[in-house]
């Protein structure tokens, strides 16, 4: 049974090609507040958890420790474009732990977008694991690692003590078993483990909220989300959807892409998780039905809306300029 | 109506994506050989098509008036992926017959591929309309607007003489309506017509065995096919599916995919042609397909098939060259 369709792109007046997924809008109780298609289905939320995978660094005190302000705390949260501010940022939050990029075992990845590539193959140098989308989440790992004495070394594999950590927040929050049995290999090397969306869409009520949290762990959901909202550029990078999501309301939307089409975000005033996968893994429906989804959700807010709209349904440009189409939300997002 | 699941993305052992999709296998006599999802509907083939928008060039005496090999045609039909060769080629094509790059109307790209793109960045220039992956197509329409003493100028538009032509061929082949009711623009700017797919697995028989076609036009598609599979680099290019197809049979597989999921491709031997869409515009999971479909269609043929293995069920490896998951076809094409 196919979930619905979320997005279409159109061109020359037809529907070209179109992207079914399911989409959860939850509050911090567990309670729906929107429900499309499957959402009991376990579904990898790779990237778009990276706020919950940051707890242990702030908790932990490594955060205070090395003084990480918002651009720091953002980039624990990022997936990252790889430009010059955010390798630049990247190797501060390891020199602050008396590392360097060395340490980092993401990988090495040319940047993913082509301005960034091409600006550094023009400069003569070639990527390291400082470019990596990720190498700002990995920082904070061994930060955290360096704080709490652990040896660093593996940190990314799933019995490290670093990585049980992460583990733990993840179940904690999402209330979801996060097991072997659930486990995949992110792109980074870390675990990424299946949980059901609507799983993920009430642990951001509960990172929005701190709703049934400790205090300790209500001030850390609420910092990080706080950096990243106050940071989106130190998340994302330069004309990237997220960067646009949490531009169109400043303070008032926390949003996370994540691989093969997943995104989660929430709304602190409302006290709403969304989380949304597109079951066929492209980011661009995926981004288009997160607008969508906010521009239902801010239904009395035409301004946040206006905002949104270019993201909601973005055109299609070819080669010359010419428009040729776009995206559009389906009728159930509508 | 969903079309059938046709490719499964996994990681840790599970479904993380999937793609929906039709795949229509016809012969020249429009006889369904194999027929999954809707093969009715009509889709965009977008580059999938370059060998019968070539015809043309072919047929009016351009081809052989300006001494075209193998590679040109080759060319003429690519989607190339900008690489010094295929720049040079375009730069050549134009050149016979008194041109140059400034007469191109398909607009300046980045090459897709990464390694092109740094390579091209590194060297210090920037791409031109040759890097576009569509410069051969666009050279080999303007070498046969010279031919026939057709202002060249505007001939990527619907109106122009040369996309008459074009557009007649399509029609011809496919024998499906090619107008103004179901055209949309392409990234390089010229018409593209939504038509059902098992019309363009018919057309693709038909240019395999020159089935229904004059004698003229039966020799144009002969050329035409017979180019692309002795010269496969220059319709794609490094590491390209198009080239591992026709490569996994050499002379006997033509393939040539398109923009938003579409593949075309035909086997002679057989008087076969084939056109699948995947519904989300995937090219991952329409290469993958269309390597499946050639898969049954050689079920005799273990060598071809042992060549194709690696497109049928790519493995996915992460930025550490840990293998994290791999594409699969499923049921359907099994």
């Amino acid at each position: 049974m196919s979930n619905p369709v979320l997005v279409e792109v159109t061109r020359g007046g037809r529907v070209e090609s179109r992207h079914e997924g399911s989409v959860a809008v939850f509050d911090a109780a567990g309670k729906s507040v929107l429900s499309i298609g499957d959402v009991e289905a376990a579904v990898f939320p790779r990237s778009a958890v990276k706020a919950i995978q940051a707890l242990p660094l702030v908790e932990s005190g490594a955060a205070e420790h090395y003084r990480f302000g918002d651009r720091e705390l953002a980039m624990a949260c990022a997936s990252h474009s790889g430009e010059p501010e955010h390798v630049a940022a990247s190797t501060d939050m390891l020199a602050r732990a008396s590392l360097d990029g060395g340490a980092l075992e993401c990988g090495v990845q040319w940047p993913a977008d082509q301005k960034v590539t091409v600006a550094l193959a023009r400069s003569g140098h070639t990527p390291s694991a400082l470019h990596n989308n990720c190498s700002g989440k990995h920082s904070g790992f061994l930060c955290g690692c360096q704080h709490l004495r652990f040896n660093h070394a593996g940190y990314v594999d799933a019995d490290h003590p670093y990585q049980e950590l992460v583990r733990r927040s993840l179940a904690e929050v999402t209330g979801a078993e996060h097991g072997e049995r659930n486990r995949g290999i992110d792109g980074c090397s870390i675990p990424t483990y299946a949980v059901p969306l609507k799983s993920l869409a009430t642990g951001f009520a509960k990172m929005a909220t701190g709703t049934g949290f400790s205090t300790d762990r209500a001030a850390a959901a609420r910092r990080l989300f706080a950096a990243c909202m106050a940071e989106p550029f130190y998340v994302a990078g330069t004309d990237r959807a997220d960067v646009w999501l949490m531009q169109a309301a400043p303070g008032r939307i926390f949003a996370k892409g994540g691989a093969e089409g997943v995104h989660c975000a929430a709304i602190p005033e409302l006290g709403l998780g969304i989380a949304l996968k597109c079951d066929d893994g492209h980011g661009r429906a995926a981004e288009a039905a997160c607008a969508a989804v906010l521009t239902k959700l801010f239904a009395d807010d035409g301004v946040v809306q206006a905002k949104l709209a270019d993201l909601v349904a973005p055109a299609l440009k070819n080669w010359n300029g010419i428009h040729v189409g776009g995206l559009r939300p389906a009728a159930v997002l509508v």
